[in-house]
């Protein structure tokens, strides 16, 4: 089991993607700033890991509030929520998340003969939960989508969709898991995922763990593979799905629907209801994170571009919902048009 | 003037283009296997500027030999002419360097009273000849192409097809300097162009040399670049046109163009009739050099990948004919069907 995030008597543990895979070192967040810090250095990433460090971050600042009132405890907890919002802007799990978390709060805090060692507890466990469910939603997500996935032959995916984008197994890769124990004979083609190299690291990571065959090739080298027939399927993650089934996710993976679609391979999304979010109505709509530019200018200490030089870093575009195949969720397989299977989905989720 | 190969007294200069740009640095080739190691390690590179490179390491290794007959410089010039071939095999200008090299030394051999001094000089004027051509190729096809480039906008460009890529001025960057100098307001868009990082490296650092507006971006961002409408039109230099019209150029050159023509962005392709092989009649009869692992594992000494995950570094892809909107040449701009108006330019070439 791959320890993306875990909760502990002493906070919250990540191991630190920042220096995966050649460094498989643990971070400590002591404090519910740490997880904030954690998660805007990217320490942890992935939109469904984001959402529950999210919710553990909140929890652990709840505990180790020195708040004496429930009403004073609930003033900390606004700003642990402001402070948590404020991380990174595009995955809506994040989001999800704290809104969890604040119903959560609320409906404790309206309870009579609550205590605060209570409401603390009862944060802990949801945070805790969520984790639990992330893990189910994965491995659902799994059975579902497996046999999406040709029997045999080269899937392509983009950046890191995998059990360290979320509290295990995988989105994405969970689907490709799923597929290789059911049999499937499957070669992984992984980008590399420029700047923050999610493909060539993470992903590359885990599978080899799990003896998954894996090749890393650079973000430019995908049309030609594609062209070569080497791709039966590509499937990625996501960070947001708009109402209408635009998905927002990390850089580049539009540029490879386009190419899928182009060569007439099936494109998925594998993504957990907590990532759909019905609110936003189309893909334009999703705030789009600029990063550091210093993430494309510079590697490891060394600076690749001469200075002065224009420089755009956006984190994530935006998929038109036209070139997604399919969206794989833990409740089962959406198909176009998205408004329709997409808002089904959400009233099925909410009333059952 | 940016210095990208000279012939001096001493060998063959050359700019290091594996030290640019934060280090501007010259490499001197001594003899003629020094100048078929720097093609081969890139420290030159670009189509172009590999054919010039070869003639006048043919011509250093003729004005070095110690031959005392002409048939024994002549077995001698067969094997340096076998060592520049071996350096790298795509780049159709190498070979038709070489040859003309060799038709060179065969007509100047065959000429009564001719000396050993008189081949040598004869030869190093060759390729100071083609040297002096290849800029004026690069001035002819900015004065061509310059107008497709949109009077104001974006213009996309992938690797380094520039005054580095070429003796000077360079093919598609030189039409997009040609577009400057009219007056056209152009923003150059340049991918970075993984591995090797021309764009990142080369273009930019040539660009700002010359005060051209010039943001570098992850290949992998030029998808949504394109969908944001900032791209009004993608300019490439190639290695390689078949007899079909079909492109080998830089990798990733493929993936561009397919989003080229699913924006509607025209995709031009700039190239000297040395790039233009009739002998090659598709696309992907075109060789494809693969170049060494560790350019996408390693960066400046650092490990990327975990150890042992499978890698591919293909350095050139092919793009078929029908995504090519025109080809930009010396002698003017070719349309579609290329088959025929290449083989008319190719004739019009040899008769005229």
């Amino acid at each position: 089991m791959i320890p993306t995030l875990k909760w502990t008597d002493e906070g919250v543990s990540f191991v630190d993607q920042t220096r995966l895979p050649l460094e498989e070192e643990y971070v400590l967040a002591a404090t519910y700033r740490d997880v904030a810090d954690v998660i805007t250095t990217m320490v942890v990433r992935g939109a469904p890991a984001i959402g529950v460090s999210a919710a553990m971050g909140l929890a652990l600042g709840v505990k180790k509030s020195t708040a004496a009132t429930i009403a004073a405890l609930s003033d900390e907890f606004d700003i642990m929520c402001d402070v948590m919002a404020n991380t990174r802007p595009t995955a809506v799990n994040l989001f999800w998340a704290i809104d969890r978390m604040k119903t959560t709060f609320s409906r404790l805090a309206a309870r009579p003969g609550i205590t605060l060692d209570g409401i603390r507890s009862a944060l802990i466990e949801e945070a805790q939960r969520m984790y639990d469910e992330d893990i189910a939603a994965c491995r659902a997500m799994g059975a579902h989508g497996a046999d999406l996935l040709p029997q045999s032959g080269g899937v392509l995916t983009h950046c890191n969709a995998g059990a360290l984008a979320t509290c295990g197994y995988g989105t994405a890769l969970g689907v490709i898991r799923a597929a290789v124990e059911r049999g499937h004979d499957i070669h992984v083609y992984a980008d590399e995922t420029r700047p923050f190299l999610q493909g060539a690291r993470l992903t590359a990571w885990e599978l080899m763990h799990d003896g998954i065959p894996t090749t890393v090739l650079c973000d430019n080298m995908a049309a030609s593979l594609m062209r070569q027939g080497k791709i039966g399927a590509v499937i990625v993650g996501a960070d947001r799905i708009a109402a209408n089934g635009d998905v927002a996710n990390k850089i580049g993976t539009y540029g490879v629907a386009v190419l899928a679609k182009e060569h007439r391979i099936p494109f998925y999304v594998a993504a957990p209801l907590s990532t759909i979010d019905l609110d936003t109505p189309h893909g334009d709509d999703i705030p789009i994170e600029e990063r550091p530019h210093t993430e494309v200018t510079h590697h490891a200490g060394r600076q690749l571009t001469p200075h002065g030089v224009g420089i755009v870093n956006p984190a994530f575009d935006v998929t038109p919902a036209k070139y997604v195949t399919a969206i794989i969720t833990e409740f089962g397989i959406l198909r176009q048009p998205y408004e329709e299977s997409l808002a089904r989905l959400q009233a099925a989720a909410v009333n059952g």
